[in-house]
C-alpha cells in the first residue's frame, strides 16, 4: 500500500467510522451471529498476494459489523462504559501513525514527558492529592498502564516487595522464602474478579471480605480478618479497596480502611476504575475521603473519561516502592537524564504514545466538557431510577452514578425472565446481579450517545416485555392447571455472567430455580 | 467535537500521517530538545473549556515534533523494529473507531472470533506445529497478548501453575507453599530484560546461564544447572529459550533444551519476539528445529512483522495449563457457547479488537508482501555486512537477520567514541553491545522505509566520523605530549543502554575506562 493509497483508506475509514456513529441508534445492540459464523465467512488461510484496500472495508461491514456487539449504542447497559470519543479516536489514530513507543527518555523525550505532564492534569482535575503529582517534590508519581488488572497486579507486587523488604529488615533471620510464604491480602467480595486475580498471578492469598448492606467493606470486618491472620502467624501485606464496585458502584469506606492501613502497616490500593472518573466533579470528591492513607490509586480513562482504550492511569504515593518491585535488580543506577523514570513502574518494557490521546482528550473537550458528560450521564441514571420508582411493579434497589438496578417485584424468576427476553429480543443489553440476596437488572449508562429518549425507549422495552410475560404467566398457569406441565428452567440460562464475580454465578446458578 | 468535526481532523490527520512518513527521511532521527522541553510548552493543568481542534494539530506541530525520536526514520537502527504500516495503522483506527472490546464470545462474537481465526492464519504462516492451532482437535491455541513481557510473564505463570499441581499429585504430604518456594527457572545471560523480570513479577527465581561463542544457551550448561538445583532440593519449573536474543539475535539451541525440558518435565517458553516474522520466509524455518518440544510460544508482529503495537502473539501445547492459571478459581464451569474461550489465557479481563489490524495487515500485504518485507530488510543488513567486510579499519562481529555488529578494530575507546559521536549528531541511532568482550556497534535494519541509500547514508556517516576521530586522535596525542592532558572519560558515558542486560551496563560501565 503506498502513501496515496493510504489516504484513500485512512480517509474512507474516517468516514465510515463516522457513517457508523451516526446510524449506530438504529442498530440493534446484540448481533444475531451464531457460534462459529465467522469460519464460514474467512478463508482459512491469509492471501497469498496483497489485496484491495476496497475488498478488505468491503469485508468489515460483511463479515465483521454483523458479530459485533455495539458497545457505543445508546442501547448498550452492560458491563461499564468502554470510552469512544472522537477525540479519543484521532488520537489513537495519531499515535499509531507516527508509531513511535518509548523506553526511557532518550528513546524518545516528547512520549516521556507528555505523560508525566498528562497525569499530572489528570490528578489535578480529579482533585487527588498534590503528593501523587510527578511534579511535586516528593516520591509520588503517575503514569500510564494498560488496564486495571494490570494495575491491580502492580499495586500488589509492590506492596509485597514493600513488605517483604520491610519484615527482613526487623528480622534478619528469616529468608525471603519464609515471609512470602506468610502474606496474606485482603478486599471485598464486591470486588472486581481481576482483583483476585491480581493476587492469584502476584502468589499472595486474598481473603475476600464481606461488605455492609451498602457493598462497602467497613473496618471491623477488614480489622477482624487482619487479627484473625496475625494470630494464624501471618503478614498482612496489601488491601484493595473499591471505590465504585462493578456490581453495584458500591463505595468501600476509605477512611475506616485506611487508618487500619496505616497503623498495621498495610499497602492500600484503590480500584476506582469507573468511579474515578467522576471526581473530575468537585461534588463528588467527598468520596475522596480517607485519600490520604493510600499508597497506589488507579482509575480507568479508557472507562468513562472519553479516551479510547487502552488508558488506564495509577499514581503512586512513593514511586520508588514500584521500582523497587519492577526495576531488574542488576542493572546499575546510573544519573538519569530526566525523572520522574515512568519505564520503571510498570510491567512492559516499552511504551505506546497514550499520552497523545488523553492530550487530546483533555484539550478538545476541557474540565467542563468532561465534567458534563459524567453530569449528563448521572443525570439520565437518575432519570431511569424516577421512572422505576414511579412503577408499582418494580422495586430500585440500586442508583448510585451512571448505575441503576431494579427488579420486578416478586421471586427472582420473573426478573431472571425479564432478562432472558430483553438478551433474545437483543435491542438492550443488560446484565443480571444479584444484590441482598434478590436478582436486580443492572443497568448502566453506558454509551456517551444515550440520551433521554434513549432510556425511554428502554424502559418502554422492559415495561413492555414485563407486561407481555404477565399475561403469558397467567395464561401458562392455566395451561399448567389442565395440562400438568412445567416451565422449564432451562431457558433461563443464557444471560451472560462472565465479568461478575464467581460470587454472583454461583448464586445465578441458584437463582435459576424457580 | 461533532460528527463533522472529526471527519474534518480525521482526515487532516490522516494526511498528516502520510505527510510525515513522506518526508521522515529528511529528518535528523534522533531530537534536539534537553531534558525537561516541554514543561515550558505545555500548561500546568487542562484546559477549562474545550479547544480547537486545528489549534491540537498545530500544538502536535509545535510541540510534539521537536521532542520525537523518529522510530520509522530509515535512520533509526537501534533498538528493534517497532512495526507501522500503512494497513496497520488504518486497523488501529477501525478498532478503535468501533471502538468495541470483549470479554467472552457473547460480549462480542466478531471479535473472539477474528482472534481465533487470526492466530490461525498467523501460525500457518510462520509453519508453527498444528498443535498450536485453535482449530486443531487438541487443547492447544493461540491468542494475542500486550507485549512479550506479558507474554513471557504468562509463560512462567501458567509453568508455575502446572508445576505446583504436577508434584502436589506426586507429593501429597506437602503444601503450595513449600512446592512454591522450591521452584526455579532458567534462561540466558543473553535473554532480554523482560525475561527476569518476569521470574521477578512471578516470584520464581530465575538462573542465568552462559552462553557459548554464538550466544547460544546450550543443553549441557542447561543440564548442569538442573542438576545443581535438583541435588539442592530444589524444583525446576520452567526454561525460557530465545530465538533471536536482543544483543546479537543469537538462538538457542531448542533441540538440545527441548530434550532436556521433556526428560525433565519443564514447560519450555520461547520467546521469539523479533525474529519469530522470519519464519514467514521458508528458508528460516530450519530454526524451528525442535519446536515439538515447546510448551509456549510467542513472537511480537508488532515488531518485525508490521502491524502497529500492540500486538503479541502467543501460542501454548496445551490451553488448559493458560487456563488454570489464569481463570479465576470459583468460576462454575458452564458449557461455553463458543471455543476456544480465549479469555482466559491472559492477564487483563477485556481484550481490544487488535485481531482487526492483524487482518487487515495479513490481506493487504498477503503472504508474499510480507516475505517480501523481511527479505529485503535481511538483504540490507547483508549489504551492510559487506560494507564492513570490505573495510579494513572494522571487524564484523555479528550479522544475523536483520542485525549487523561491527568495531573499529583496536581498543574499545574507539567504538565508543565513534558510538559517542554517532549519538551526538543524531543523524544515526545505534546502540552498543558488548560481545565476546569487545564493545561493538549494534545496528539493526528497523524501519520499512529503509532502502539502499540509507545503508550507503550510514555507512558513509560512520566511516567519516571514524575518519575525523582517527586524525583528532592523533592530533590530541601530540597535545597530550605537549601539554600532558588526558582525554576526559566522562564524555564518552552518554549512549543509551537502557533496554539492554544489566550485564552489558555493567561492561560498559568498564568499557568505558580507556
Amino acid at each position: 500500500m503506498n502513501v496515496e493509497e493510504f489516504r484513500e483508506f485512512g480517509k474512507a475509514s474516517v468516514d465510515y467510522i463516522a457513517d457508523y456513529i451516526e446510524n449506530i441508534r438504529k442498530k440493534r445492540v446484540l448481533p444475531s451471529v451464531e457460534p462459529g459464523y465467522l469460519k464460514n465467512e474467512i478463508p482459512e488461510t491469509a492471501p497469498p498476494s496483497g489485496e484491495q484496500w476496497r475488498n478488505v472495508l468491503s469485508d468489515v461491514d460483511r463479515v465483521i459489523l454483523p458479530g459485533l456487539t455495539h458497545w457505543h449504542s445508546p442501547h448498550f447497559h452492560a458491563y461499564f462504559p468502554t470510552a469512544n470519543s472522537f477525540p479519543g479516536v484521532v488520537g489513537e489514530l495519531f499515535l499509531s501513525g507516527l508509531g513511535c513507543v518509548s523506553t526511557d527518555w532518550q528513546s524518545n523525550p516528547a512520549c516521556v514527558e507528555l505523560e508525566v505532564r498528562m497525569m499530572d492534569w489528570l490528578a489535578k482535575m480529579l482533585g487527588l492529592p498534590e503528593h501523587f503529582l510527578n511534579e511535586s517534590e516528593g516520591p509520588g508519581g503517575g503514569v500510564i498502564q494498560n488496564a486495571a488488572s494490570e494495575s491491580t497486579l502492580v499495586g500488589v507486587l509492590s506492596a509485597k516487595q514493600k513488605t517483604v523488604e520491610m519484615v527482613l529488615k526487623e528480622h534478619p533471620h528469616l529468608t525471603d522464602v519464609d515471609v512470602k510464604a506468610k502474606l496474606v491480602t485482603y478486599s471485598s467480595k464486591e470486588s472486581n474478579s481481576s482483583v483476585e486475580k491480581a493476587s492469584l498471578l502476584a502468589s499472595v492469598p486474598m481473603r475476600l471480605l464481606p461488605t455492609d448492606a451498602e457493598c462497602r467493606l467497613r473496618g471491623n470486618v477488614l480489622q477482624e480478618a487482619i487479627d484473625k491472620d496475625k494470630t494464624k502467624g501471618l503478614i498482612p501485606c496489601c488491601v484493595v479497596a473499591s471505590l465504585g464496585t462493578t456490581g453495584t458502584c458500591g463505595f468501600d469506606d476509605l477512611e475506616e480502611i485506611g487508618r487500619i492501613c496505616r497503623k498495621e502497616n498495610i499497602w492500600l490500593h484503590v480500584d476506582a476504575a469507573y468511579a474515578g472518573a467522576a471526581l473530575v466533579c468537585p461534588e463528588y470528591r467527598y468520596l475522596l475521603k480517607g485519600i490520604e492513607y493510600v499508597d497506589s490509586f488507579n482509575f480507568n480513562p479508557h472507562k468513562w473519561f472519553l479516551t479510547n482504550s487502552d488508558c488506564s492511569a495509577m499514581w503512586f504515593k512513593n514511586t520508588k516502592d514500584a521500582e523497587a518491585a519492577f526495576k531488574v535488580k542488576a542493572t546499575i543506577p546510573e544519573e538519569p537524564l530526566f525523572e520522574p523514570q515512568i519505564e520503571n513502574w510498570q510491567i512492559p518494557t516499552t511504551r505506546r504514545f497514550r499520552a497523545l490521546k488523553l492530550w487530546f482528550v483533555m484539550r478538545l473537550y476541557g474540565v467542563e466538557g468532561i465534567q458534563r458528560h459524567i453530569r449528563q450521564q448521572v443525570s439520565l441514571a437518575k432519570y431511569l431510577e424516577q421512572l422505576v420508582r414511579a412503577d408499582e411493579k418494580f422495586e430500585l434497589l440500586v442508583s448510585r452514578l451512571g448505575v441503576v438496578g431494579f427488579r420486578i417485584k416478586g421471586r427472582d424468576y420473573l426478573t431472571q425472565m425479564l432478562l432472558n427476553k430483553i438478551t433474545e429480543r437483543k435491542n438492550l443489553y443488560l446484565m443480571p446481579y444479584y444484590f441482598q440476596n434478590k436478582l436486580m437488572v443492572r443497568f448502566v449508562v453506558c454509551s456517551r450517545l444515550t440520551e433521554k429518549e434513549d432510556i425511554d425507549f428502554a424502559w418502554n422495552e422492559i415495561k413492555c416485555i414485563t407486561n407481555e410475560m404477565q399475561t403469558n404467566i397467567i395464561n401458562n398457569r392455566k395451561l399448567i392447571n389442565v395440562k400438568k406441565e412445567k416451565i422449564n428452567a432451562n431457558i433461563l440460562t443464557k444471560v451472560a455472567t462472565s465479568t461478575f464475580s464467581p460470587d454472583l454465578n454461583e448464586k445465578l446458578k441458584v437463582g435459576l430455580f424457580l
